[in-house]
């Protein structure tokens, strides 16, 4: 069955900047292996599949893949559905009746128990189906991995972002909140201290969901900050929880919606940082106050794009062809770093990195809780790419005072 | 007075991402004039005037201007004063004692007003000061300006941002909101028009402040687009109001934050766009409704700049100089479009702009009331300048259904 020469590609999960490069290093490697004749497409994931919606993408050319490739967002279409066992007999009879050899499934950690539970329930049907597990997140919180597609670009765009946030705060003191996406892992967050260059710079305090948000702590915080600076620029993940585990957004809003997988909907709402505007106004008395939530744009913005991101998007994709074509095993694609910089890829096995959940390392964040590390802005400067943008400021030639009233 | 050869400049209001390149506009050009001996800069506008917080820009290298011009923000410090006559009496003392007789004040219409009242309070009290204001506003809603430098930079932020939503969107549909900023003008709300690219992609509904906002109307314009596309993506002003004038974001919050203006504080919430998902949820039944508040990124993202205004905003400044130096009345310096594409500038009388709100014409608004027209595309598409990021698709290749169930 395997040299029937078809294979599969589809996408799971939130889009990423890069993942049509990861889809694009799928065909384009594909089409070097003489035994492929056709590269179908599943339309918006496994439900594409269960629906017999594919394109062909061996009829795409090569210039339009490339354009696509550099578009944000999943050419292909995405799902949030994760297959029961029901769901993935489906998946195979389609399979089976299109007699497709390979599949390949670019998404995050739900979308690599996708393909363990596909890989698990060909095998006991004795199905012959290679299936890969190609890496995308912006949430960097696949488990074996140094990193994952797509957080690059979206820390990149949150770093781009806190760096204007702090110069525009500069210009009109006052306090600013900004939520950043990341339900678990905090590396987003903490990727807008890269947009900090001088030493009185925002963000200058960073909270992440590794550790716990303690209301009173964060408002001693913000005080002390205002109060040393005459401004004060914040960052918290969408994620922080309390002392019980409960996220912080969850006092505001009783009835937040959960998605297929029981997952809390954190986005798409500006609560959080609403609530703790109105904390900071009411309780530290400070007039000007602003908050921000981040929302969709980190992660769908076109224009913002790290080009280290591009290429290690691009190469999971083409790695994944070849571990499928030449190797015996399934398994998910993970990213190990090698050098400052470079990078290799491996094949590690699917129950690695199926629905369990990376954190940041205690390494990444500083003592007080409220920033990171040296470590952690080392491990992200080179993944954010050439070309970011730098902020200049006036030196301070004071001009001596007349009146001096 | 005006032979004393020194000249200050300040911004006031809002920052933008090109403010600076007016700034250092005015800076370099009035290093060609030998009469000028010094040019200094006031720190938070007309604040800085009164508190002689001044750095003296003539001891800047051109190297380091030329870095702070393409730094977004305002890099002397902004402020939200409005000098009333006794202010002005406080800014003169200062004015005279540094022997100051250029003024020039970088703003929006309330800083052009600021302007106004310092001039006729400088022509009362026989002080022989040349005040000129520098147009900018990401607002776009300067009177006697075919467009304000600013804007072109944050509709391109806008832009690049719709296109992305969209693209978001069409991967995992539903419906998605964004509030974009604008208080009484359309301009930057419409700029999401600009993002789309095929027929079927979004925003598909434009709502801005010039039309009044009928929720019932809304709820009917989302159900039909979702409808028809399985989806929507809307763009909303945050300063759409209903039939009496109230703002919208009024019904959630009765007690949202006056400026020393008398302005509504509509920034740096996400209520709006949280009432308006609450609404559709609930109403039309959809389950997947995203919202988003572009807040400060628009106006602050490092990054996201148009060439075309970073050119215009320095011309501005270098203009407004000349004009001081060469003609005999004070001014705010105004935008001509001459040509697709080419525009010259013109000192206008102060009271054209001061204060006063330009909206959208209403061959820039369709018949329906929640799109634009192409006469407003053509008109704002030069603005955003060169190197658009641009959106491919996969083509439609179907495969035919084996088991089509």
């Amino acid at each position: 069955m395997r040299q029937s020469g078809k294979i599969l590609v589809a996408q799971g999960g939130g889009p990423t900047a890069v993942i049509n490069q990861s889809l694009v290093g799928v065909v384009l490697e594909a089409r070097r292996f003489r035994d492929i004749q056709r590269v179908y497409g599943a339309r918006h994931g496994v439900r594409g599949i269960v629906d017999e919606d594919f394109v062909d993408l061996t009829q795409e050319t090569s210039h339009n893949l490339e354009q696509v490739a550099d578009t944000p967002a999943s050419a292909l279409g995405s799902t949030r559905d994760k297959p029961d066992l029901a769901y993935c007999h489906e998946i195979f009879k389609v399979l089976q009746a299109h007699e497709i050899g390979h599949f390949f499934y670019i998404g995050g950690n739900d979308s690599a128990d996708t393909v363990r539970i596909v890989s698990e329930e060909a095998r006991k049907a004795a199905y012959p189906l290679r299936s890969i597990h190609i890496p995308k997140t912006i949430d960097n919180d696949l488990v074996g991995n140094d990193h994952t597609p797509g957080f690059p670009s979206a820390a990149r765009f949150v770093a781009q972002a806190f760096a204007g946030a702090n110069l525009d705060n500069a210009a009109l003191p006052g306090v600013y909140v900004a939520v950043v996406m990341g339900r678990h892992a905090g590396f987003l967050t903490a990727a807008s201290a890269l947009g900090k260059k001088f030493p009185d710079d925002g963000p200058h305090l960073i909270y992440v969901p590794e550790r716990t948000f303690v209301l009173d702590r964060f408002l001693a915080d913000v005080k002390a900050t205002y109060e040393r600076f005459g401004r004060c620029v914040i960052a918290v993940s969408e994620g922080v929880h309390d002392e019980q585990g409960a996220p912080i957004a969850a006092r505001l809003a009783g009835d937040l919606e959960r998605d297929a997988h029981g997952n809390l909907q954190l986005s798409g709402s500006g609560a959080l940082a609403d609530l703790l505007c109105e904390e900071i106004r009411s309780r530290l008395k400070i007039k000007r106050v602003r908050g921000d939530t981040f929302g969709y744009l980190q992660r769908s913005f076109i224009g913002c794009v790290s080009d280290v991101d591009q290429r290690e998007a691009r190469e999971v994709g083409e790695k994944a062809v070849q571990y499928a074509m030449w190797g015996e095993c399934d398994g998910s694609v993970a990213i190990r770093r090698t050098g400052f910089y470079s990078v290799d890829y491996e094949l590690v096995p699917l129950d690695t990195v199926a629905g369990r959940t990376r954190m940041m390392d205690d390494a990444f964040i500083s003592a007080s809780g409220c920033d990171v590390t040296d470590a952690f802005r080392l491990w992200l400067r080179p993944l954010l790419g050439s070309g970011m943008p730098d902020a200049y400021r006036l030196r301070p030639n004071a001009v001596a005072k007349v009146l001096n009233r």
